[in-house]
C-alpha cells in the first residue's frame, strides 16, 4: 500500500506496522504560530475566506512542510463548514471564538436543516483537498477531517462556543429525541463529507471531537460516541487499493478510550491527561495512539522539551502504532524554532525503539 | 462525635458511618441563582465586599438553607482570599472571572511573598465562620474551604482565569525550582488558613482543586496533589473531640482517584464525568466519595432530574460513604425550584439504600 508516497511512516504507524521512526505532526500545524500563514491570511481577508481560496488553503497547509520534515499534511479548514453549509451562518469576531448567525433549539428548526452534498454547498474544501494532493506530489500523506456530530452540534445550539454547554445540555435532557435528530443529521452529513474527501484524495481521516469531555460518561455514549461510531461504520475505508485509517480523538475523553477503541476505528487520539503507557496497556491492542504532549511544554527550552519526548516515547514503548502530536492545537504564541526542535527530537530519540 | 448537631449526616456519610438518609448540599449553594442573595449582595456592594462584611456573610450563607433541608452549610467566600492577602490585589471585573492586579511571575517575586496570618490579614474570614456557627445553631455542619496551591498559583501567575494555562506552566516547565517554592509558600498558607477555619468553627474542610485536570498525569502529581497531600498531612483532623473530615476535589480529575484516595483526604470529590459506580470500585474502600450529578441537568424537566439522581444513587449502591452534591457549581441561571426538586428527591429516593 501507499507504495507511490515517498514518506508513508503516518500511514503505517496508524496501521501497526514497522517503521524506522515514529512520526510526527502537529494539529494545527498550519497556524497563526507562523509569520508565513499571517502574511497569507492577511492577503486572504478573514479565516473563512482563506478556507474558500483554494490556491491559499493549499499554500497554508503547505507551509509548515516547507520548514519541518513532518510526516503528514492536514488540509486547512474549519471543523464547522457542515453547519456553515446547512445555511447556520458562520461568522468570526476578532478575539473570540467562531459564532453562528442563525443557532438551531427546535425540533422543527432541526427538521427543516438539509443535509449538505459535498461537492455542491462544500465544493470548496473538496477542491482544496485535491489541489493540496496535486501539490504535495506524493511527499507525505494528507489527512482530511470533520468535526464530531456532538462539537458540532454544541456550536449550533449555543450558538458559539460555550463554558457550560447549558443549552445545548438543555436539549439533551428535555428534549433527546430532537437532540438524536440533530446528531443523527450530522453524522450522516459528516459520513458524506468524509467519503468526499477521501474521493478528492485525502489518504487518512480525523474526526475531532473537542467537547465530548464536557459530558457524563453516559450521556458520552449516548450522544457523542454513538454518532462517530455511525461515521467508522459508514466511511470507505480503503480507496484506490489504500487503507484510509480514521483516527477519533475525544478531548478530555481519557476515563472512556476502550470504548472509543471499540468503535473500529484505526487509531485513538490522546489528550496530555493521559499516561501514554497507561493507555498503551487499555487499549493498545486494538489501536493505534496518536499524542499526547502538552502544547504548553513548547514554551519550555529545547533541553525539556526533548527530555518530554523521551519521556512519552518511553511511555509508548518499541514499535510501531504510534503516531506523534500534541494533545491539543499548537499555541498561536510559540516560537517556530520550539516546534521544529520539538519535531527533530521526535526523530532523533525514537529511533531506539524501532530497531 | 458530633453528638451536639441536630444533623450530623453529612459528617457521617463522610467518615462511612450509617445515615438514614444520603446527605446533600450544593457548590455554590449560597449564589447568583438565588433572589434573596442577589438583594444582600447589591446591598453589599461587589463581591469581595460582601465576603468582608461578617453579617452579610452569615446571611447569605444561611439563606439557601431556609428555601432547602441541606444537610451542611458552606462558608460563604472566594477561593481566591489567600493571594489577596499576599498583596496581589483581587478585583472582579463585571463579567469576567476574577483578576489580580500584581501578578507574580519571577522568582524574586515569589521569594518576597508573604505568608498571611489567617487572625490578621484573613481575619474577615475567621469572623465569618464564628458568626455563621453561631447562627446555625448546630443545625447542619459548616464547612470550610480553600482553593488548592496549584489553583491559586494558576490565577496568581496568569493574572486572572486563563484558556490554555501557558503562563503558569511555563514557570513550571522553564523554572521548577520558583514553581515549587510558589507552591510550598502557598501549601503552608493553606494549612494555617484551614487550621484557623477549624480553631473558628469549620466542622469540615474542602479543598478545591479547579484546575489540576489541567495538567499531564505526572505534573499534576508533582504539581498539584503533592501540595494538597501535604495539606491533609498538616490539618488538625480533629478539634473539641470530633473529627474534621477532609473532602479533595481535583476537576477533571477521575483519571487519577485512586492517587488522590492516597492522600490520606477522607472523601474524595467527582466531577459527572467519572461513573460513581466505578470510583466506588476504585477507591470506596478507602474513602466516601462526594458527587456527581451534572450541574446542567439542573436544567431539565423534574422527572429527569429524578431520574439522574436515582441513576446516581444506584450507581454509588447500598450503605454509607455518599454524600450528594453537583459536580461542580450551580449555576447562576437554575430555577431554585429545580434545586429544591433535586434536593429533595436526594432525600426521599436515597432512603432504600440505608435501611
Amino acid at each position: 500500500m501507499s507504495s507511490e508516497l515517498k514518506n508513508d511512516r503516518y500511514l503505517r504507524a496508524l496501521l501497526r506496522q514497522p517503521v524506522d521512526v515514529t512520526p510526527v505532526w502537529m494539529m494545527r500545524q498550519a497556524g497563526r504560530y507562523l509569520p508565513e500563514y499571517r502574511e497569507t491570511r492577511s492577503q486572504a481577508g478573514d479565516f473563512m475566506a482563506l478556507c474558500k481560496n483554494t490556491e491559499l488553503a493549499c499554500e497554508v497547509t503547505l507551509q509548515p512542510l516547507r520548514r519541518y520534515p513532518l510526516d503528514a499534511a492536514i488540509l486547512f479548514s474549519d471543523i464547522l463548514t457542515i453547519p456553515d453549509a446547512m445555511g447556520l451562518g458562520l461568522y468570526f469576531e476578532t478575539g473570540e471564538g467562531p459564532k453562528f448567525e442563525n443557532p438551531v433549539s427546535s425540533m422543527a428548526a432541526i427538521q427543516a436543516l438539509p443535509i449538505p452534498d459535498p461537492e455542491q454547498e462544500l465544493q470548496y474544501v473538496m477542491n482544496a483537498v485535491r489541489a493540496i494532493r496535486k501539490a504535495l506530489n506524493g511527499d507525505v500523506p494528507l489527512i482530511g477531517f470533520s468535526g464530531s456530530p456532538w462539537t458540532l452540534a454544541t456550536y449550533m445550539v449555543e450558538g458559539g462556543s460555550s463554558k457550560t454547554f447549558s443549552k445545548v445540555k438543555k436539549l439533551l435532557f428535555s428534549d433527546p429525541e430532537a437532540a438524536h435528530l440533530l446528531l443523527d443529521k450530522l453524522a450522516d452529513s459528516v459520513i458524506l463529507y468524509l467519503n468526499a474527501q477521501i474521493k478528492a484524495g485525502a489518504q487518512s481521516l480525523m474526526v475531532f471531537d473537542t467537547w465530548g469531555g464536557v459530558l457524563s460518561p453516559s450521556a458520552y455514549k449516548e450522544f457523542s460516541l454513538h454518532y462517530m461510531a455511525k461515521i467508522v461504520d459508514g466511511l470507505i475505508r480503503e480507496n484506490d487499493g489504500s487503507k484510509v485509517p480514521v483516527t477519533l480523538f475525544t478531548k478530555n475523553g481519557g476515563q472512556w478510550l476502550e470504548d472509543i477503541a471499540a468503535t473500529g476505528c484505526d487509531a485513538v487520539g490522546l489528550d496530555w491527561t493521559t499516561n501514554i503507557a497507561d493507555a498503551k496497556a487499555r487499549v493498545g491492542d486494538k489501536v493505534a495512539l496518536q499524542g499526547n504532549m502538552d502544547p504548553c511544554m513548547l514554551h519550555a527550552p529545547v533541553g525539556r522539551i526533548q527530555q518530554e519526548v523521551q519521556s512519552i516515547l518511553e511511555g509508548f514503548g518499541y514499535g510501531s502504532g504510534h503516531v506523534f502530536n500534541l494533545g491539543h492545537g499548537i499555541h498561536p504564541d510559540i516560537d517556530p524554532e520550539k516546534a521544529g526542535a520539538f519535531i527533530e527530537s521526535v526523530h532523533q530519540l525514537s529511533k531506539p525503539y524501532h530497531l
